[in-house]
């Protein structure tokens, strides 16, 4: 039986990487961090390329998930010791010319980039899916934390380990509330417990654990099967609306999702998908291979 | 051995419905959909007649808690087509006459009916316990969001399939995301996931789920002879009060709900609570058939 | 085999108690509720001194948690009935004198105590970790929903009782959804469900349960060995940010948090940890013991 998506050629118009490897599976953009020496740490040039291609991958209507995963067996292990040093440098440096003007603080700089990429992966209209494997920290952490399907292999190890090193998970924590809730977060960074897969799936950091990695990548292609029958207009919308849940208050929320239906079932998704159920067929968009083919 | 709590005709002052029936079950008003030929889809009429009822019952102090249930197996099967072919027509009318002064539009109408619904079951002062089997989907999804109980039979299904028919969860989604938290909400309406009444209940959507009918009635039977032993104004304003959270700073919330404390315990609840417990006897309002015996 | 932690002399400059048992353990401040005769029960008196010792602990760079437990196996039984003999005789004299100027209500102070001891604990720097036994009800049950660490014998008996006496859980119920969200906390109060300590952890008041009390003493000893090796300050700043989730737009706290962020590592603890961890070695701050050698 051959795989249904399997990698391909990404679509054109997205970035060059160095440190990234772009690949397509079937509707989704596969993303791999491909720093494996140093188990995929996130280094200011690894983040920048991420959101370049979040940025092109955005507004390109063949994307349909985006598919964030770590080559060499680790997912991400947070930010890059390398880049700190150079930090450490340029604060040094601005310290001594204290006499001229202030710049930017570089410290605040170097952490806040980790959050705008968190930001920016958590706004992305497509569904994002991590697959979680070896060494999930830090920014990788972070990253679990907005993804819209997180699976995970069993055996994949989760931590916070910021406070063990004098420094603060700051751009992650808020991210980890959101995604667990206080009650769970709280114990996880104030006594540096260590997750398997199996233990971040019981708190929701992850949705599901596998005892394998064959069962991970089947997993994947079953969520992408699942995935392409949900409009992807119409899922943008539904992703948007949930997470501004809590930002204003209920019957304003409703106000505007209501307007928004309005538009979707007068639009081409809303007259596509109610033919297709008339008609008892799948809609268009449910057939991703042969629209791709199409447009070739 | 007889139910305690068996249904009978319900109280005066409940309007007349054509698409739902009304019973008693000691404590409980028990409106049940009865459109089993469609599953119990939520007409506009269907919407309508809950809106009276719940505004007639939620004045009623004979009333300590309200059940839905659906006829015929199936909870609720979310909004009926029929309304929305109407919606259509008359959409399409609107647009016909542009040049005239235009109307609200009737799509957004449609939809925030069912937010309207949803917002009103919710702040109910009452217990509001929602009976989950069979078809559980849209509307009927989202009432199982806004129950104080909901009580599920393992084989219930449900199911958010806005987005594979191009439209949009766009009232319910707030309400599953209040009740599941955004992580496990944006997979599920995301991806389409369906859902029986364990994972449901695994979710939280349910609280319980049952192997057969009869221990769901149980259960039913055995919450509501718990709910009478807790005071109906006290359980309304912590019911006030828990759903308020998040909508204020803490400390004013905190304010707010010792002002509450103060006029509970200076009330007859607070007063006949306190003798009672002194008196090593259940309070006046646990008694639920002999107070009713008072009253005829 | 010696406990590392075993209970000793507590640090100067804390409050005498009456009600309360203070001792070390390691970097812990042990604090024992000590009225067993009524298991524990919050006088106003115990408020007021509970609030004192907060307030001293806050500001000890040589406490790095506070424990809460109870003595003679009970954790907290809630309010004590005493002081709400003493108010009711107190508001009956103050509506005897409504000619003249009137004071505070006295049931709002009453009651608003509680809120502002649970307000105190939550806010502590230190980690608080609270050992669940017996009976956890009413200010209790509150106090366990502010923890960072919960562990629960199995046993134990939680409870959400006022409703039942014509009351509310006014300066409770909040911190109840806090902590374990509307779902759960909603039932939990309106159907007065009583929890063993198995389901308190299974819905998140608790972070895990134990069989035996020894089990129980292991995991407080096995969570302070962890505690120790994460840095306090970095502890404190994660804590409060981890509390602020909601009450501001995401991206003001990201702000915030890098902000912290290039405070910590710049900072000693910053300094040291990342020397620490380039040499291989410990930090200072996990070498408790010869810390507090050195001190002495």
């Amino acid at each position: 039986m051959s795989d249904k998506h399997s990698p391909t050629q990404p679509s054109a118009g997205l970035p060059d990487c160095s440190h990234l490897l772009l690949s397509r599976m079937g509707p989704a953009l596969v993303v791999t961090f491909n720093r494996p020496e140093v188990r995929n740490a996130l280094s200011l040039a690894t983040v920048e390329e991420l959101l370049s291609v979040f940025d092109a991958a955005s507004v390109n209507p063949k994307i349909r998930a985006i598919v964030l995963r770590g080559a060499g067996g680790h997912f991400c292990a947070g930010g890059d010791i390398k880049d700190m040093a150079n930090i450490r440098a340029a604060a040094a440096k601005a310290q001594k010319e204290e006499g001229k003007e202030q710049g930017e603080d570089p410290f605040f700089s170097f952490n806040r980039s980790f959050g705008r990429l968190l930001e920016a992966a958590e706004q992305l209209p497509q569904a994002v899916i991590c697959v979680l494997e070896g060494t999930v920290m830090g920014g990788g952490f972070g990253l679990a934390c907005i993804s819209d399907l997180a699976l995970a292999h069993k055996d994949a190890r989760f931590a916070l380990p910021e406070t063990s090193l004098g420094i603060t998970p700051a751009q992650i924590a808020p991210f980890v509330v959101k995604r667990i809730g206080l009650t769970q977060a709280r114990r996880l960074a104030l006594f540096g417990n260590k997750l398997s897969g199996e233990q971040a799936t019981e708190l929701g950091i992850a949705h599901e654990a596998f005892e394998t990695t064959e069962e991970l990548d089947q997993a994947l292609q079953d969520a992408l099967g699942r995935l392409v029958r949900c409009a992807p207009g119409a899922n943008a919308t539904t992703k948007a609306l949930m997470l501004s849940v809590g930002e204003k208050p209920m019957h304003e929320l409703l106000d505007g999702a209501a307007r928004g239906f309005s538009a979707a079932i007068q639009g081409p998704e809303g007259q596509e998908g109610t033919m297709a159920f008339v008609q008892k067929r799948l809609p268009a968009w449910a057939d991703f291979e042969n629209n791709q083919e199409e447009e070739k």
